[in-house]
């Protein structure tokens, strides 16, 4: 085994469910990247005995300790004097941080205040790190543990951008040292229920070698199957495996990276140089959304309508009014005209359409709440089908954004 | 003080980044509501002794251990193994769960097999809580501390909808018992950074009793401000503290409650009795999606043209080729056309658009990536803004989103 971490995020917001810690997966990401183990992960409070300990306990696992938040200038904020107690160290100017800090708030000249001046002060024995993209210095400490040697702590500020910035390009190069060699191989498959394929695959599964770990990671009605070494496989080995699990799968696979479903579709989308667009109601956009949340989307993204409320549909995408009035917005023939509609006003090779019943009100006996109809309008002909996604809100919009794009994959590889 | 809860969430995938753990701040939320404090959120591998390790610990701060994941059916999932270690039991067949796993899957009967059969295996010393909306069943174990008394573990599924269900319907009427009143009041404040603030109400803050605690949390250009008291003071002295606090504040305040900004436009547009509908270029899809993510939304919310190509600002919205080409689609005339030209085509009384550079790449040196226009055409004319939002993407459509909406409360209220 390798080198070893755990993240400590601190901050009383992320104990009472205010914010959700998306610091932590963004972190473990790369840790992964770098061959570095992530242990354990463990949110605090912003309290100075319960972050004391979550340090002592987090250095008697891991190698290397990476905390976020509690940076700020505010009185809840106290991260910085903690780490003195704990280094046994204390505050002092730091002429670089100051002309950073002056310079950060040249054009905002009212921030500049007894407040964020205390941001200047950092531990004696730390060594600090730029951050280029807000006023907290990134701080590095280094902890002899007898007999073991050399352990670090990195404390980063909690927003987001800042903490992304500073590991990308401070705190990765600054630990990027002798880790082992982590290989995941990360398969996408969708169309088959987990315990289905457990049993498919299960001579292969108990025929790998002891240092091989399966996972089943099921998402959104699909399920990532992952394949993980951690420092005794080669990268031969591991291919090998999967060429072995390739035959049994191959029906189901979806990309045989751990890749989003809107990169899977962006990429089939750019090979042929085709477009799309989308008309969206129960899905309200986050189709669009996922279409272009990748820079490079306006290569094969047209645009969209969501059409929230009936006259929408009529005006702006030309569904017939007798077909709304005759079959209702959740329908076959309501879908289909939406997806060929948005097709043609913006001249696109595909097109999909979405229409259903998110809830929590507007059920009814025929068509229950999660019921949504979806319309794939292609060069070749236009798609419909109907999905039961669940009972809840979020859950069932959310679903029905997997399902439209799963099905668009599956539409373009026949 | 009252109850102590604290979490552990079990999984590989939250190590490795492929999950963000979104279920922890969701339990947070539900566990304050009934007045149970969260001293700590601890991820941990499938793996048995650190399991069992996180469990004493947990147990060592806490009354009640919530715990996710680990129950799914296939080899990976180790969690109800360790468990019946833990509590010195065995697992056993379960009547009940087996008649709802055979219902359960009674329209799936390919799932059914022997790795689905494992599920009706529960521990004997557990009371076992229906899972209404799974296969795997919800466990809660005892434990009797000596000198101290009962505490309780509950092992949850971790699939959110799941746990979601089980916590609202099952785990919190059975652990809602004797625990202290926990008060939160939340302030939504926009326009003024954090320090400027904490230098404003400085010495309000400063004459707080000792058993209130104020917060201050940053979010996308807003600051929630949070004081709480645990079990000490009265519903009637923190409002007396918040009365005090009014007037320092009332210029920059957006809402009393810890409201999204989707809640407080959505009121504001019910109240009136008055639509919207958005033309989004930069924002993609996102701020329709803000605007319709709340049931009932379509009494207010109508559509939006996601208009990502310059061809469909200008054959959908109406934007004029002259305006585009002598301007771009970054300027102050394009997103008033935008704003406008959705307006009349959904006859709404109020239109948001946006058009940006979310970058990485488009920037120039006049209008670098994180540049933003955005429009608000209202029954009494149209305004526009030029933002700079960063430099992230990600970081960019979010916050014009919610700076979009932010204005549009302004500016209704005025």
């Amino acid at each position: 085994m390798g080198m070893k971490a755990e993240i400590i995020t601190i901050g009383d917001e992320l104990l009472i469910g205010q914010v959700v810690d998306t610091n932590s997966a963004w972190m473990a990401q790369r840790l992964n990247e770098y061959g570095i183990v992530l242990h354990q992960i463990t949110s605090v409070h912003d309290d100075r005995q319960h972050i004391l300990t979550a340090i002592d306990e987090a250095f008697g696992h891991a190698d290397i300790v990476l905390t976020t938040g509690g940076l700020g200038p505010t009185k809840d904020d106290i991260t910085k004097q903690v780490l003195c107690e704990y280094f046994n160290t204390s505050l002092v100017e730091d002429i670089r941080v100051r002309e950073h800090i002056y310079s950060w708030y040249k054009e905002r000249p009212d921030v500049l205040n007894r407040l964020t001046a205390t941001q200047w002060l950092v531990p004696k024995s730390a060594t600090i790190l730029p951050n280029r993209v807000g006023s907290a210095p990134i701080m590095v400490f280094e902890k002899e543990v007898i007999g073991i040697g050399k352990k670090l702590l990195v404390a980063m500020p909690g927003v987001p951008h800042e903490m992304q910035i500073a590991m990308t390009e401070q705190v990765i190069p600054y630990i990027r040292l002798e880790a082992g060699g982590i290989i995941h191989k990360t398969m996408l498959l969708s169309g088959i229920p987990e315990s289905t394929l457990a049993i498919r695959i299960e001579d292969w599964e108990n025929a790998l070698p002891s240092y091989m770990h399966l996972a089943y990671l099921p998402k959104d009605g699909m399920i990532r199957l992952r394949l993980s070494s951690y420092g005794e496989a080669t990268e031969e080995e591991m291919n090998q495996q999967i060429e072995l699990l390739q035959p049994l799968i191959s029906e189901y696979l979806l990309a045989s990276e751990d890749l989003s479903l809107e990169t899977i579709l962006g990429n089939l989308l750019k090979q042929h140089g085709q477009t799309i667009s989308t008309a969206e109601s129960c899905t309200g956009g986050r189709l669009a959304a996922a279409l272009n949340a990748q820079s490079g989307s306006s290569a094969y993204y047209m645009g969209s309508v969501v059409a929230y409320d009936n006259s929408i549909k009529e005006q702006v995408l030309g569904v017939e009014h007798t077909i709304l009035e005759e079959y209702g917005a959740v329908s076959e023939q309501t879908v289909r005209q939406m997806a060929e509609g948005v097709r043609v006003l913006m001249q696109t090779d595909y097109a999909i359409a979405t229409s259903g019943i998110a809830g929590p009100t507007g059920g009814t006996k025929d068509k229950p709440v999660g019921t949504v109809w979806i319309a794939w309008a292609t060069p070749k002909g236009t798609h419909a089908k109907c999905f039961r996604l669940g009972t809840l809100r979020e859950q069932i919009t959310q679903r029905a954004v997997t399902t439209a794009m799963i099905h668009l994959i599956r539409i373009m590889r026949d």
